[in-house]
């Protein structure tokens, strides 16, 4: 087991990554400082797979456990969920010193985090993420929020974690393309900050693709550390934390543009990385070089679903309308080499449609 | 004008108090660093009374104004009202650079500010509360929320506004059942952390109620001076802050045990320091004689709602589901002295109950 120490501004909490931790749960929580049972919430899905054994040790730890199920999906992370989520935690008799476990993906971290970000004006939660993509992404930053009408993630809040416990040995009942989807965000944070763990991933691709432990426990770590660091540089995303969008701006408007049905959300971003990386060469900000060497890592992973048959025109409306886009001064992240990102200001609109209506067109087929 | 300044750990802010300020907001409100036009969260009632001279000031410092209206009254704080608000900020096209003006008494501003809070994970906010109550209490501290079904403020965050705007002229058309409740909060910040306020409020009492412009100024600066010197002392309330909770513990029982319709939340408060008056004096932690002076006081400022019809059981029941209500260990806030506030611990669980049913039997007449 490895783990982690994140260090914010007015918190510190641990993160924990090895094989079976979710079976040894409530010693690794109670040595996090937790004393009573918490509530757990989780999905269906999760607690077939792996409720048995984490229910288990954290029944032995601290007592009974009340579990609130969520339904399984993006589209159950909104308003309906999250007044379910209340109701189960008044149901529970919750108070002020009652704390939550999100036992789940990035679904289950966002809404259960932030019905515990906003549960009486705030209590503590712990996560056991157990996909790849929440195990390197989401479990990590504090971000916690749901979606509505309007767009992803739109309603939130900033709200740490005390505890993540990122157990590896359930990524193995992980369906092909959901173990991709997360490594598309591990090569993320190798493209942005550490030429080493591209490399790791280029000599050790088939060896995760197996989930073979060791490796995976490698970039579990070397991914969290990374997200952990940028996080804990910048806790609101006023600056730096910006390069964790990499890949993100594009690949949030191919997202929205099919109404976030046809691809998981790790490929989307791989898709906006394939698309930062040719704008970048084509502005010559990457050599050509470096540029297909980390397109082909992309491609190495797995294969993407086409975006064939997206609109370059509902790509840009989708584009502009993103949070993160800043009318008038358009920010985008860029590499300047493999392992190091910048944030540009003032990218010309004009020049981006242009390459978003070609790069749809030359990757629609 | 008089300007507080409030330092928080991770914020500052100032506190505006004086006549025809709203009037005025538009150059205040830039000079605490606002560039854009806000979205003002209001009610028709505030909207009617006092919603010229704000948008006037408002439309020539920043431009076009956005306003989106909620219900008047406790019962609108509520999940409903605060969709109907995201509905209306993304109607208006708000973003992450948005800010929110909550012009209105303690349910707008609680409201408006959650709203602030959770928008896009947070965006800025400043308030201008246009009662007592809300500008000596509700407007100080960073609490905002709303009520569900199983009891007051039980879903909410901290957020602090970036300002706050108290135009003393508003309170010149308060009905008097809405200025005296605001005044029992003013009396319990004396009550506990100001002797020389207390003596005020027993010397110009009638000016008060009559609303004249400089005793009501001092008394709204002192509170707010108060309030905010706890708070930043302890925000999260985690010790100190505790003591603002003075009658709050009993009077949240009164308020609840008649389901929040025959109290305003400040006569709530006034019997509640009234019960902890007599309460404390009957465990012999405050003389009797100041224990008389101050519910001389409480009554001075107005004719309190009988006691008559609320049930023991039902008050009792209230208490132990107060989320301040710690179980097993009984905590309630009692004055050593007039200014002086201490929180005891492990208050006997037997000796309240019995005062609670003496007290409802000496005062339900």
């Amino acid at each position: 087991m490895r783990t982690l120490n994140v260090r914010l501004a007015r918190h510190e909490y641990r993160i924990f990554v090895g094989e079976g931790l979710i079976g040894n749960a409530g010693p690794l929580l109670a040595g996090c400082g937790f004393q009573t049972a918490p509530l757990v919430i989780t999905n269906n899905t999760v607690l077939r797979l792996h409720g048995a054994a984490l229910l288990k040790s954290l029944q032995k730890s601290f007592g009974p456990v009340e579990i609130i199920r969520i339904g399984d999906g993006e589209r159950f992370k909104n308003h309906g969920t999250l007044l379910r989520i209340y109701r189960g935690m008044f149901h529970a008799h919750a108070d002020r010193r009652s704390w939550i476990l999100a036992f789940g993906g990035g679904v289950v971290g966002d809404i259960a985090g932030f019905a515990a970000a906003t549960f009486m004006r705030g209590i503590p939660y712990a996560m056991a993420p157990t996909t790849l993509l929440s195990q390197v992404d989401s479990s990590i930053g504090g971000k916690v929020g749901i979606n509505v009408a309007q767009g992803k993630n739109l309603i939130g809040a900033f709200h740490q974690p005390s505890a993540v416990l990122s157990d590896i040995a359930v990524l193995k009942t992980l369906p092909g393309r959901e173990l991709a989807s997360g490594l598309y965000e591990v090569l993320k944070c190798g493209a942005i900050r550490s030429k080493p763990l591209l490399r790791y991933l280029e000599t050790r691709l088939s060896r995760i693709l197996n989930c073979q432990s060791e490796a995976i426990q490698h970039i579990v770590v070397s991914a969290a550390r990374i997200k952990a660091d940028v996080v804990a540089a910048d806790e609101r995303e006023t600056g730096l934390r910006m390069i964790l969008n990499y890949g993100h701006t594009i690949g949030h408007a191919f997202e929205a543009a099919t109404d976030y049905r046809k691809f998981k959300h790790g490929e989307a971003v791989a898709w906006g990385m394939v698309a930062a990386l040719t704008y970048g060469r084509d502005l010559g900000l990457l050599a050509p070089g470096e540029s297909e060497r980390i397109i082909r890592l992309i491609r190495g992973v797995g294969r993407l679903p086409s975006l064939h048959g997206i609109s370059a025109e509902k790509a840009w409306g989708a584009l502009t309308r993103d949070k993160k886009f800043r009318a008038g001064d358009i920010r985008m992240v860029f590499l300047r080499k493999p392992g190091e990102a910048e944030i540009r200001t003032g990218i010309d609109a004009a020049s981006l449609r242009g390459f978003l209506k070609r790069f749809l067109a030359a990757n629609g087929r």
